[in-house]
């Protein structure tokens, strides 16, 4: 089965996440969504916020009020039969050729939920978890069939960010692991799909973006330098650079003709300096536990909670950038 | 004297770093520059090389070709007497408000060249490095008025980086820091100047950039994810998310109502076990050092060497974030 023919996809779990993930599957021709949830309002909550979510799925600029679609949109879908709410797991998955869950981060129910869709849903369907800490070889242990099961894990705003970590476990076959590539790498998709080799705490992103964060707070306990400052530095240099180029692309830059190796020969006792000194501060544990009251109290006072207003400017802005990325630019018109 | 007075800036050493910094000056009012640099074919070199810097500080959009300053705007600079080249270090000095040198990064160098400055600059001019790794308490060694050094570190491409990080040694006066800043601050700058409050081996930006490149470089090295790959999750996720907020302002949003706070105790037992696995690749040393084949190797396959359209592009590139993260949004428009 082709990932761009018609598919059925049953979505178990709309939160944040699954609400973004059934606008991204509605966004696409061809697909039914089956969609159900525990939450005693849900269609009332979903019909709430899905045309918030469809419209960045559907509309260039969001932050536009007039560009936010009608609640009737999701009239119009639930009466042509492309979504489909459920009040059982059961029929939800009953004709579906992917299952997807966003339920909550846990083994116990991670593991039962599998068992049981692996009994109700047709033998073909794929399996897909949003989960962000729970590896598949582990929420595969009570199935009998452990190579349909796979991590698709999304970036927080899931609806802008158009990163999934795609990570399956030993057991996932070849074939499924390429299914959820080819579905989201659909042409005019705004999402880009990533491979990742092997099952490891965090995957790759949070564990890149936990090891600045652990130097980060390790720079505010020693009081080189104020939260709100250190995210002035972030956005004002490494923010951009790497929306730009990534990590290692900005140091083949760097190094000029001889790329990343020039840079790590130039830069070699600095580098190790810095690796040498980087702070340990930890979450658990009897050692350098002490600099979170400071990095709380110093991020409350800059920033305290945001409001919704600020909240739209931050996924203006952010869309903003994705369209820098994906624009073209004149002079390399010929190369694309 | 006030940072918005008329500057005369002495440069020391004009290479690229020099070179971006002598068009941010001569961007400005009331500026004279006094440039000094020992390679042979200075003055043809800085002829050619000037406008173009000079352009990204004066033009909005330097990717189209018509918006390159011709070689001619030097003649003109020079000619109004608001660039000076000098022959000599004694000269480029006699009448600076502010001395910044760009030379090698070598302490010997250094410690010598202040030696020198100090005897020859007038006695309240400022005192600036751009130095990435010799701390001004180093670099002060030989100087009999420790107040007046401090580090101006840009960020590549400086031309375009908004950010300077500005880091006194103990001794440096609160004055001069706060002169340095200022400058910097001037109304319609696009540049970010942010006190560093105590010396440490790559001030922040790089420290944070180093903690990152290490778990990169390990993550390729255990196989998790090739270095292309790598980097589309960087600029796909991470980059444009701290390109709009930073660090710590992402993960106030991300805990929703209870901010960072909640955050931290959502993701306790993930965040730990990132930091207790996290990797340790050395550059140098007897242990974890076999990674850097594999890395350079494919970093040199993903991207080879870039041409001057690529580097022209990813300037472009980078100029258009910085434009987004000043871009005023609408709905916001009263609050600001």
């Amino acid at each position: 089965m082709s990932a761009t023919t018609p598919q059925r996809i049953a979505l178990i779990g709309l939160g944040t996440i699954g609400m973004s993930m059934a606008a991204l599957h509605l966004a696409r021709e061809n697909t039914t969504v089956d969609v159900f949830d525990t939450r005693p309002d849900f269609e009332q909550y979903l019909r709430k916020t899905l045309p918030v979510f469809l419209s960045h799925h559907l509309t260039s600029d969001v932050s536009e009020p007039d560009s936010v679609l009608p609640e009737a949109v999701v009239s119009s879908l639930i009466s042509s039969g492309r979504l489909q709410l459920h009040t059982s797991l059961e029929t939800a998955c009953a004709s579906a050729t992917i299952v997807q869950e966003q339920g909550p981060e846990n083994v116990a129910f991670k593991q039962s939920l599998w068992k049981q869709v692996e009994s109700i849903a047709p033998p073909s369907a794929h399996f897909w978890t949003s989960t962000s800490g729970i590896a598949a070889s582990i929420q595969q242990g009570e199935m009998s069939d452990k190579t349909r099961l796979l991590v698709v894990h999304p970036f927080n705003p899931p609806h802008i960010m158009p990163l999934l970590e795609i990570v399956p476990s030993p057991e996932t076959s070849t074939e499924r692991v390429e299914f959820a590539r080819a579905y989201f790498s659909v042409a005019g998709s705004k999402h880009r799909p990533v491979v990742i080799k092997k099952e490891i705490p965090g995957f790759v992103g949070n564990r890149l973006a936990f090891a600045l964060l652990r130097e980060a707070c390790y720079l505010v306990q020693e009081d080189v330098v104020d939260a709100k400052d250190l995210d002035t530095i972030m956005k004002a240099s490494l923010g951009p650079r790497w929306a730009g180029n990534g990590v290692f692309e900005s140091y083949q830059q760097g190094g000029g003709e001889g790329g990343i190796q020039a840079f790590f020969e130039k830069l070699e006792p600095t580098l190790q300096q810095v690796w040498d000194g980087q702070g340990r501060v930890n979450l658990v544990g009897n050692e350098e536990t002490q600099w979170k009251d400071k990095v709380i109290s110093q991020v409350n006072e800059a920033y305290g909670s945001f409001s919704n207003e600020q909240i739209l400017e931050k996924e203006a802005r952010l869309k903003d950038f994705v369209n820098v990325q994906t624009k073209s630019y004149g002079h390399l018109d010929t190369q694309k």
